[in-house]
């Protein structure tokens, strides 16, 4: 087998569930978590400020490990199954939205090392958190679960409906009984959106709440009315979820059964 | 094809989760959508007065759209199934209370245009938002929820009940405990009840919190009997939602088979 | 049919699911509840202090129905199934557990007319909220229902002990990183205990939390931990629930069969 | 039956869901449970100031109790099915998981009365905790229910993933949007993830949330997002909860039926 076949092998991701993700696979993907967790860290003052030069040595190793492994998809690229010569190949992957995010994440790894502007570079470093999206690769369970939940999508809408007519029932509601009294909280119903969402869902902050009996009657309705519409998209989504697991396992099962089946005969 | 039952046609709300939605109902929904939001958002002083001009605009063109669709309601009744004579049957759509919505809906969006008076303009701007009933023209979907909501209603009864009787002995408690710690809080039953409905709803905006032992013992009670309690209405709703929709999908599939079978003979 | 005969079908407690409750009890109820309101509403100030004399006729008024009530199921008593003389039942029914919540109920309804000391009338106001218990009469849905929950009481004392291991780990975490700093939150297990079962619960009032980077990241994972333990009893729960009311309707439905089989006989 | 074989019985753990704890048992979950009372309240200064010395009686005698049941546990081992000498037993007893609990439990119990060193002590009394691992001998059921999770790990894996990117993407979001206004809050992306993510599990304390128009469409995308979010594992869990007891329950129904079997024949 030559370099470039190994390579590609080594680089694509197989069906992963079984376990059967390569061993550079595995490296990539640890590197991908250290980028985001220095990323994420070097925002914090307290921490970059005093270990600048290593979070600079860290990012740069970072950047680097994806060069290369940006370098090594282009090269590996026309090992991949499709018609097209190998420079087709390559100009397809490179194109291609996953290859973009590729290039973009080696892009904002590298910049801080060309770039000196520090407004610039503070978005730069914000946009380190899109190496998230290198990620998108094992997203074959999430495409088939955002497929269920579509199929389930007139059911979610209802629910959408109707948490949407019980939030702006609930900020009209408080905007006309306490918009006088606390019109920082309740002066307008896009203020008191705020309080009926973050009321519905149960986080409660307390950074806006009723004061009068009318008020809390009202409060009280969307705290209580919030329990029973969480329920609705909790039954639909587990269930949507649950489908779409059996689905695939049947999928991997009867897989598995026609493999079995090609190798007795 | 006349004209009135073109229009008749267009105005028509078909059977929606097939995607049947025709061209003019869209646009009134987005109508509908817009009226809301700039309903809404004028409420907003930081934004009303800066932009009075085009909010005064753009709610006469929503009153226009509106003073519309309901006149061709009106002029295309008659092509709707049923006996009578057509100005019978127009009589009939004013009269019913989708075409009372309709008409509150129209009266209220040109108001400002008729009523300079700003206390009567205030209420009218917040009658702004019944629009949103307009919507319960899809509203069949929602129908099927209701009744089978109404059936497991003694269930729900019961949980209502066990819930009642857990936020008044909390009430109860924490106001024999902390009402005279913390009058304004716990002082009276009443006010209890706010803490114990926003404890046991798990919202907890911190306005009101036991400070006692015994107190606080009385909250967790309150706080796991919330957990315990929210699973029972999540479970029923749940089941009744998916039921629900089982009952919607396969009365769908048996209507296409019928005018399938209809079709071959 | 004798006057004893038929006060007693009146006051006996069908099946009531049915809609079979009798005219006497739905007034009956109705009373219960309208005693159980003034009694909430009477321990505010706002309210007792304007309207003393209004409360305290609407009390008399609920004691005697009670009273009334009460002296015509002593009275009735006899009707009842079973050996025994009719005194016998009688003293029976006074010595039972529903028959003494009754005179509970009457005594505390009428305590006010004839205790005169401030003390003991406002515990008396509080034990008011008793003649909830009036309701345990229709309690045969949520005997089911407790039988259920005890047919899976194993599966939720599993449950209950993960979530005291976590609470109590989260408790013990935020007292040994944060008692030196915040003693009045965290300055002892139980206080930290307090925090901990706010947080699991995700009601979050907010009178309490971490502020190092380690507290909130034991913080976080007992908020985390939380969402994941309310899934286990909601799960438990709300099937065991199903099972109950699935159950019951069974019952329901065979004994109807019955009934009918017998009729056509 | 020899005294050692008798205490064997007694100590062994039984078949539990079936009832069959032994009554040294029973007594031995007992001492545990008021160990670990005593070991929470103690850390309260109201509490262990005045009560000190009925504390450290209760210490001695929870201290003396288990070390009683340890040298039981360590006399009986030879009892224990499998193959090697009495000693060979024992040895593995004492190096056991469990065994190495039972004596890290005895000599933080008894601990107080040979050191004196006050922050030494300090940090005994918080292990005083680890006696809850003493139940870990129950855990035949945690087992099956940690043996379902693991099974549907991969889901599980998928979840965590999708609430990662939610909270991520939420936390960069409010650093970009509030990083300059609430330094406090959101001057890092690791300030704004302790509020994700307290937001997310819908806690909601209220030391953080946001102010701004923008901030606040973030912060109820997240809110919205975190309810749908738990609906994806409450619904794995719950599933594979329930998995996991239906399959122990026909386990242990085929168990009494082999039982009978074999009792017939």
């Amino acid at each position: 087998m030559t370099l470039r076949a190994r390579l590609h092998r080594q680089l694509h991701i197989g069906s992963w569930p079984n376990g059967k993700l390569t061993g550079l696979n595995v490296f990539v993907v640890w590197v991908i978590l250290a980028a985001l967790l220095v990323g994420i860290v070097a925002t914090e003052p307290a921490i970059r400020l005093p270990y600048q030069g290593e979070i600079l040595i860290a990012e740069f190793i970072f950047g680097l490990v994806f060069l290369l492994e940006y370098a090594g998809r282009i090269f590996a690229a026309p090992e991949r199954e499709g018609p097209g010569s190998p420079w087709q190949k390559r100009w397809r992957f490179i194109f291609s939205p996953i290859g973009l995010i590729d290039l973009v994440v080696v892009v904002v790894s590298l910049a801080p090392f060309f770039v000196a502007n520090a407004a610039v570079l503070r978005v730069i470093r914000l946009l380190r958190i899109v190496s998230i999206m290198k990620f998108s690769r094992f997203s074959a369970a999430m495409r088939e679960i955002g497929a269920a939940l579509r199929e389930r999508s007139y059911d979610l809408l209802v629910c959408a409906t109707l948490a949407l007519v019980l939030v702006l029932l609930g900020a009209a509601g408080l905007y006309w009984v306490e918009g006088d009294l606390q019109p920082e909280q309740f002066g307008s119903i896009p203020r008191a959106l705020w309080w009926a969402v973050i009321t519905l869902t149960t986080v409660g902050y307390g950074d806006a709440y009723p004061v009068t009996a009318l008020g809390r009657l009202i409060g009280s309705a969307v705290a209580i009315g919030g329990v029973l519409l969480v329920a609705l998209p909790t039954g639909i989504v587990a269930a949507a979820f649950s489908d779409a697991m059996q689905r695939r396992r049947e999928a991997m099962a009867r897989a598995l059964e026609e493999m079995e089946g090609a190798g007795l005969e």
